[in-house]
């Protein structure tokens, strides 16, 4: 006989494991597994992701589902004393004139919507990060790789870092304590579909019966049957829906991020920078080209770099099970990444790159906005990449509510979220504008 | 040198010929070049499609883009003596009590958008089909299948078949006419990105640079360059544009056709049924369960029958080139098929089935409307399986407003449309709800 739960939970990455925790909370009484190939949580792109969280957001429903998520982070770590590695560092997004004044509506609805963001101007800036280069005058590189100046900058205080894995483990214990099961290194390799009422005859499911998801078919061992599915795959949702004829709503995209030493003065002054917020540390930088970033990593002595591009960047629609595959490129580093970095940050140039690895950024195309929806049997929750782990806390409570076919999810602090509107059926959100 | 044009467009199915008619007819001084991998028009899925159109739809966007279309149909065979093999044989839905109640809003809007609809009851429907089952009383097989009685029908008299071949004919020899060109035999192998102003250097297009299409790769062949690229590939939209990292809100599907002989009286007597139409033939007949149909093909003295099955039929993201790798499947026909068929029209029980074949069904998951839309020098249009024929002119049209940046198409009969409607910035459509 085929195990039985109510409920399947597959991956164990942060979007799966918030939804454990709070489906197993929920819902006490319910046998629920999660499973996941890995021998462990977040070992995949959770685990490889810059780990950021803000709350300054465009869209009001990203803004309250960050935020939310952000305020229960914090409640873990200060109230609770759970250290999830949270470090509430700011994110500076340096900008021209232009750019200032195309943010002034994204500015104003944060504002209405209780989210603190900072303006400052040229000279503040330039005091609190000396060595930055602010205006490019007459130089042929900028020009040719159309460098905006910088005239001011926007700057979140409730945004930082935290440790993913940390935040992983805080669920998983969660969910295992309340009851929950894991299957690691389980490998799912189809969801079984079969008919709402089982007749025992020839070619089931037919065309004229109802169908529905009826459980996972493992790699290896025995299937796992259910009567719900949670589906967090992140960038593997494609892989699993797609024999089943459900659209995932999701594309893949490699991003890459580099980890740079912050050797000698000028780095080491700009990792301990004092002005922006208590701990002592660098914000996490936007620069106004392309998205190129960089966050201190202080722990490592390092700055990790990214850049989020768009062009000549394939969708991968079923990304290989082994993320080795997807390598990042020392090339791409020199080449792209480097020259916009250091013409505005000049003590980056010859600083060493002690490590680069590469994860994939699986997200909707149409509007930004992570979704979670349901087809019968069947609970899908994703496009949320980049934002998997500051919105993993209003994802999994979604979850927990679309489970329990409440129209409503309670977020933390108590806000109420309309579940249906990250839905696809009456799908009701604000396009994400403010994307880096 | 490479051919250099102003428009290139990619596909000649029907989506990709009234494209390239109303641009080349809109913009006659610019050179525009249709590009396909078959030998002629019309090979691929357009081709293998049951080629209906009809005019009723629950969203009013489907509703103008089909009208109009069909209205252009008409006048090209009616006025212009242009014969696309249009009968106008009508739509009859067989629908319960309950099936009859959920469809009065769509009827309703029906009426005030100017969509005819005729409403039968069941003692017309017993004379007008003689020997249709309307009621199965204690019928175990009913029961076990969920097979709703016939209470009524819903018949739309602006509905019909054309020939997709002819209709195809029509726009290709418009637009050659127009000066036109085609390259037949000619597979595009790859969308070419490069930076919009080449600088010569390196590993061009950097991350700093804007990028755009600026033509096609073939297999064979030297590259095509143009200043816009019009993507019109149907089933195959994914496999050129994730490798450039961009959604084409595509999914397509394995649907199957069956032509079965009208042989004997019963079945000759359907067919040639006088009750619904001048030309008097048998309508397209849609039955009250999993959407099986079926409609008079009088040349050949056969119905064609279908199902409209959503259960078991996986996605295929980017579909073989080869077509014929998708065969029908007699046993789904035997099996599934039939039993609701036969069980509302008994005398096809026994009928042999002449021919068989399968197409891919492209669509869009969303909200089964078709899209256009731009990203810089790209054009694409598609998500319109089982609507290609039926809204292809207003798309047609749609594509050309686009590519001259006009806010609004005229469709033909003089109706504006806007085009941001069906693109997915600001994507403003009524979801599709009658999907058969």
């Amino acid at each position: 006989m085929p195990a039985r739960y109510d409920v399947i939970i597959v991956g164990a990455g942060i979007t799966g494991l918030a939804s454990a925790y709070h489906l197993q909370k929920n819902s006490p009484d319910k046998r629920m597994v999660v499973v996941d190939r890995f021998g462990a949580v977040a070992q995949g792109n959770t685990g490889r992701s810059n780990s950021m969280f803000r709350n300054t957001f465009s869209s009001s429903d990203n803004q309250v589902l960050a935020d939310s998520s952000v305020d229960f982070y914090l409640h873990l770590q200060e109230e609770l004393k759970v250290d999830v590695g949270l470090q509430k560092i700011g994110y500076l997004w340096l900008m021209n004139e232009a750019q200032l004044r195309r943010s002034e509506p994204y500015l104003e609805k944060m504002r209405s919507n209780g989210v603190e963001t900072v303006l400052y101007e040229r000279p503040a800036l330039r005091r609190m990060l000396p060595g930055m280069v602010t205006e490019f005058g007459a130089s042929e590189d900028a020009r040719m790789m159309g460098l905006p100046d910088v005239d001011g900058a926007v700057f979140g205080p409730k945004c930082g870092r935290l440790d993913p894995e940390k935040l992983a483990g805080f669920y998983a214990d969660g969910f295992a304590k309340a009851g929950g099961k894991f299957a690691f290194n389980s490998e799912v390799s189809a969801l079984m579909i079969g008919p709402t009422k089982r007749l025992g005859i020839e070619g089931e499911p037919h065309v004229w019966q109802e169908t529905r998801i009826e459980g996972v078919a493992l790699s290896d061992g025995e299937p796992l049957l259910a009567d719900t599915v949670v589906l967090a795959g992140g960038a593997w949702l494609n892989e699993l829906l797609e024999p089943v004829g459900v659209d995932g709503h999701v594309k893949a995209k490699k991003r890459q991020l580099f980890s740079v030493y912050a050797k000698g003065q000028d780095m080491e002054g700009l990792l301990r920078s004092r002005e922006f917020n208590s701990i002592g540390l660098a914000p996490m930088v936007i620069l106004p080209k392309a998205g190129v970033h960089f966050k201190p990593v202080s722990e490592e002595g390092c700055f990790w770099v990214g850049c989020e591009d768009e062009i000549n960047r394939q969708f991968v629609n079923i990304p290989d099970h082994d993320l080795e595959k997807y390598q990042a490129e020392a090339e791409y580093y020199q080449r792209d990444v480097l020259p916009i970095l250091s013409a505005y940050f000049p003590m980056f140039r010859d600083a060493g790159v002690k490590a680069m690895w590469a994860g994939l950024y699986a997200y909707n195309t149409l509007d930004n906005l992570p979704f979670v929806f349901r087809n019968h049997s069947l609970i899908v929750a994703g496009g949320d990449s980049g934002s998997g782990i500051m919105k993993g806390d209003s994802l999994g409570r979604v979850v927990a509510s679309v489970y329990r076919e409440e129209k409503e999810a309670t977020l933390y602090g108590g806000a109420k979220y309309k579940v249906s509107k990250i839905g696809f059926e009456r799908r009701d959100v604000e396009p994400e504008a403010w994307v880096i």
